[in-house]
């Protein structure tokens, strides 16, 4: 992705807690050579060197991804920015936030596997809940599904939230944003200042 | 994108309202041969048979991108969806929307048709603003982005909203999201009810 120098973000520990909050991301790679994408959940492993996922035997995404270099897109709240908020003289934009992945993938097809992945996703979605789901299926849906591993080659992080602005503009454009209800946007600008 | 039959919308007025209102997609093509993604804001043209975008010149993905199949997808409001909630047994999943557009891409380096962009892409978002920006830039700002027309080729539609459980199930998956703040998921399920 084109990351201008004040955009670019490398801390891995924001870069990966990042992940964590935005974890609903595409899964882009080939398939019969032409370009494929499914919007899926990610986990990353231990030590933040590989993305996890797993998807539907009958999307046929996984058939021939083994060794592919994929990439994985994860996207955060993002929202127009009008120049009329700016004090200087200023053109529209768009304000985002934005992980991209580059990885080899390798499948998955142990059930075992399969069942720590699915757990593991549940410990986390299920861990603010009430009455938190506890795994319970039949075992046979293990065999419709198919884990990948995503291998991490590179790592791409940009934050476009007005870094470019005068500190007067981007306070303006903050305010802006929650008034139009784009508090998630919001509060990643003022977490920036 | 993998679409069960359950989740597929093909009404072309459908999807192309759905783009406008969820315009902030990714140009997805390659630049030497590897995945490359930006995220910006696509327009269709008049009659839904090509989208518009520009991207600034010190972005390298315009540079080979002419006569490439790529693909734009765009994404929806999305949530975790917690079988938690049911009345039946089920499994944990996420519910999104989302087009997939596949089509071949053509540059716009043609000052006065990259200034129709940038008007066009104004006129769509000053709409709302109180006192609406009107361009006024350096012409030389036109020299440093260039415009890129794809033709569409393929149309893919897939609103993955719990049309699979039952009326009682969906209308509590509603009701969670809403609890949630997933404000703008949960009227996207209740408009397909």
């Amino acid at each position: 992705m084109y990351i201008p120098k004040h955009f670019e973000i490398t801390d891995k520990d924001e870069i990966f807690s990042f992940i964590k909050e935005n974890a609903f991301g595409q899964l882009i790679s080939h398939v019969d050579g032409q370009l494929f994408s499914s919007h899926i959940p990610f986990l990353a492993n231990d030590d933040n060197s590989s993305l996890i996922c797993h998807i539907a035997k009958q999307n046929p995404q996984w058939k021939d991804i083994e060794g592919q270099e994929i990439l994985i897109t994860f996207q955060g709240p993002h929202d127009y920015i009008s120049p009329s908020w700016y004090k200087a003289p200023g053109v529209p934009t768009w304000n985002y936030q934005s992980v991209h992945i580059y990885g080899k993938a390798k499948l998955i097809t142990d059930s075992e596997k399969i069942k720590t992945i699915i757990e593991d996703l549940t410990d986390i979605y299920e861990s603010s809940s009430k009455k938190p789901w506890v795994p319970e299926y039949k075992g046979s849906l293990l065999n419709v599904i198919v884990g990948i591993e995503i291998q991490i080659t590179n790592i791409q992080c940009k934050y476009k939230l007005s870094q470019n602005r005068s500190a007067v503009d981007q306070k303006q454009v903050i305010k802006e944003l929650k008034i139009k209800g784009s508090t998630k946007l919001a509060q990643a600008m003022k977490n920036g200042l």
